[in-house]
């Protein structure tokens, strides 16, 4: 068992500007680390598609020299045999060197992690956690803005689901004077645990809003995502919402001339096209920083130690409490052992190890 | 943007000159290639499946000492969760050094041209063009007849659909004493747009024929390509035909000794496994051909510069005209501007870019 | 056409015995063969989809330092056109330098290795041959006890349908000394041709067992495998046996200390995972050693020379018979002529070349 990045927070703030400045170390000389990986392998082991995601890993090995292999369907995975994760992760070991694992159910990369005798990289599980995503957001914005500190950064769209809008405030939180501007309809605000245990918690400033246009002048960063009619309940409701979510070249024209605007991609109409043109739009290149920081964390868990990593904790306790989360691996796969983490004992809180998901004993 | 190659016509004679002569050199030397793009990546998009097209250029990229990346299925792809074409190929520009893409609708590889950083080769777009199967068709030829002059070249089965016929038919018109003879029923005769602006409007010979086994000894080429039994309309007309344009080894002995039996491949029956015994049967060495022109390909587009494209001619009209083909892609992506070239504009008949149907003001 | 392997009996028990020293030699050396197949190609072409045995087949090729290519999937490959086993076999042969075949029909890669100009290994032809599984079999049990000889190795569960059941029962059966325990329910009995040509055949010591714990004192090895439900004509027996074929760490203390455990994977339950922590568990060794034993195949594939194969036998007749085998490729490939070979020419008893089917003339 290798260190492993599941979740943003399994770094610390320390090893996140590390891998920005090995990143930008790359940008500039590329030709240094083209033959870093030569003889190594990554397995890209994706149990839903995600062409951008996988392609992004690929290329980053190419680029240290290493070769991939894996697989981009479920139905073409030995899972669709019933294999457990942790049969496939111990199977992957004897072929590569590091894993990248994206899979619909939240910790199943985690379970994959604690069976695997290589790191593993989560490249997505589910809603829950997408870390490679959120590091493309950090070098985007120390790319443009030159570091990570008092910017004040605009959500648009859709707070309540957007798993990399999550996971950016949690590591922005982490940065002395950010200050948040939380952007939907009423329907697809942050969920209130965010808000109450990384912003409050931590005593970040934030401000709600409902219209882009009225708080555009204010921001650094304008972090865009789609909203989808699907979330809403009443379909006027969408249409009349949808229109006053969408930035448009026009709109773009109230916004500071060094704002930077942003987008996990892909995007359907949610940015115009018109705004491409425009050199505030950063959302390719993103593209480019998700790729360089991909390789940057390939270096950093190569190098990594067995002494690098944890077990759980002695305070997770097991098979007392199960998880109900229809999308947590623990509900799919039997012989897994279900364990939590204490959030409050004398509440008797506890969080699902895998997915998060919260219970009360 | 850089040097891209969507329809055969767009590269000039001389240019075929120096791809065929390339790739000769890379046959009798493959040594003095093997490290040429060594840390270069090719990314095969294959929006529709195609093993020996993706396959071929796969072998090509890595006997260059490249790397390939890319997908297979349209399924993965972020095309299915609604991406633009013009979005991929930015994309993918942060992934790949150069892109191949097969798409099933007419004028998708020339959108990402237009939107890539780097060179874009058309893998086929529907029944639209398929280039280096022509390359590949006139590698062929010149290995077997020493030159791609005075030849008289049979092509026979389905000329109305087939795609690889028009394309090496255009190819070869620019080649003086090129003789074509056109073998087909009625039903699956030669547009007579290909004819007239192809062939009478170059002052071509061509004639056409019904029967192959009278024209056989004339050849200096045979082109077999598949008929379909959905292309006809009433089945017996079928049954009554489509033995006739069935090559045996038996009707191969009314041919000249050094013809040249050609196919795109895949065969279904429509020439007999009697055939490949004959060393006259040269449709596999086509398969040969295809790779080493596709290598010449890569390593020309590599080695182009921003200077060589051209955007939309100036003659080019925006939104004046819609395109009505169903298979064009400027029929599937909303923000796609129409945009169509003029053949004749006294008598107003335009052509659109993409997938070049015609239509009259 | 080259050497190609498509049953375990292909190779000569010395050829078997070179592939293990290679394959512990690379183990032991990798930094020797890093660059050995440099510069060439392996094909992967799966049929059907098998991630483990296929990325085995590309973890061995790239730690050769080779390239791969092919597809995972048959509905992206040209045979869903239509095209023949041997058309297909032939253009891959323009595009690698080995391949590695893998296809639900019976015979399919035999067919391919009769018409490809590089060498085929059989990756597994529906229940009929999986090679390199035996051959990974033998380096683990080689491994753990040293040698292959005098050896009490148990097969536990469905004897009837476990192709690698049959394959390593006929390697083993060339060792001198070697003793089979069959242990499986009667309906899923090893066959009696099976026991009767290979078993009785040679003279082998071997006994059946119906209860896995009674006969667990006695092994060297316990081979096990899975029973499948469907297997059974009614549920209620499968019910019945199905707990006394799985291994758990209760049972295993009946057994001897230096036991060596074995499954092909994936496993479902037939294997507890309380079993994994256990130091007689070497079902993950055997995934590691298939990797070793598919480089040390490929290595020797590569040097061998045409003059390694033979074509079809003298004995051999032609469609004379016909194979009634629905599983076997000559009953799904129109043009491939019927081919039987001579098990007993007095009694007119044959057996398909492809898929050894026995028929009486």
């Amino acid at each position: 068992m290798k260190r492993s990045v599941i979740d943003i927070l399994d770094l610390t703030t320390a090893e996140i500007d590390g891998l920005l400045s090995t990143a930008e170390d790359i940008m500039d000389h590329p030709a240094k680390y083209a033959e870093k990986c030569r003889g190594k392998k990554l397995a890209t082991l994706f149990f839903e598609p995600s062409t951008r995601t996988r392609l992004s890993f690929e290329a980053a090995m190419y680029e240290l020299g290493g070769n991939v292999l894996g697989f981009s369907e479920p139905n073409s995975s030995s899972a669709s045999k019933g294999e457990s994760m942790a049969d496939t992760a111990r199977v992957l070991s004897c072929y590569a060197d590091i894993m990248a694992i994206r899979h619909p159910m939240a910790g199943a990369p985690y379970v994959a992690a604690q069976n695997a005798s290589v790191p593993v990289i989560n490249a997505g599980d589910g809603g829950h956690c997408h870390p490679t995503q959120t590091l493309a957001d950090l070098l985007t914005i120390k790319r443009k803005r030159g570091s990570l500190e008092n910017l004040t950064i605009g959500f648009c769209g859709d707070l309540k689901y957007g798993r990399t809008v999550h996971s950016l405030i949690a590591a922005l939180a982490r940065y002395p004077g950010t200050n948040f501007v939380l952007i939907s309809p009423e329907e697809l605000a942050l969920p209130s645990y965010v808000k109450r245990e990384i912003l409050e918690g931590q005593g970040i400033a934030y401000r709600q809003a409902t219209s882009l246009e009225v708080v555009l002048p204010e921001l650094d960063i304008l972090y865009m995502t789609r909203i989808q009619r699907e979330r809403f309940e009443n379909p006027e409701e969408y249409e009349r919402l949808k229109d006053s979510y969408i930035l448009t070249a026009e709109k773009l024209n109230r916004a500071r001339e060094d704002l930077i605007v942003m987008h996990p991609l892909p995007r359907v109409n949610e940015i115009s096209v018109s705004v491409d043109a425009d050199p505030r739009a950063c959302y390719f290149l993103q593209v480019l920083c998700g790729k360089y920081m991909r390789m940057a964390l390939i270096l950093k868990l190569l190098e990594s130690t067995a002494a690098d990593v944890a077990p759980f904790a002695d305070s997770v306790v097991f098979d007392k409490l199960r998880c109900k989360n229809p999308s947590c691996i623990s509900s799919k796969e039997q012989e897994l052992r279900h364990a939590f983490y204490p959030v409050s004992e004398e509440n008797g809180i506890y969080r699902c190890v895998y997915c998060e998901e919260k219970v009360k004993l």
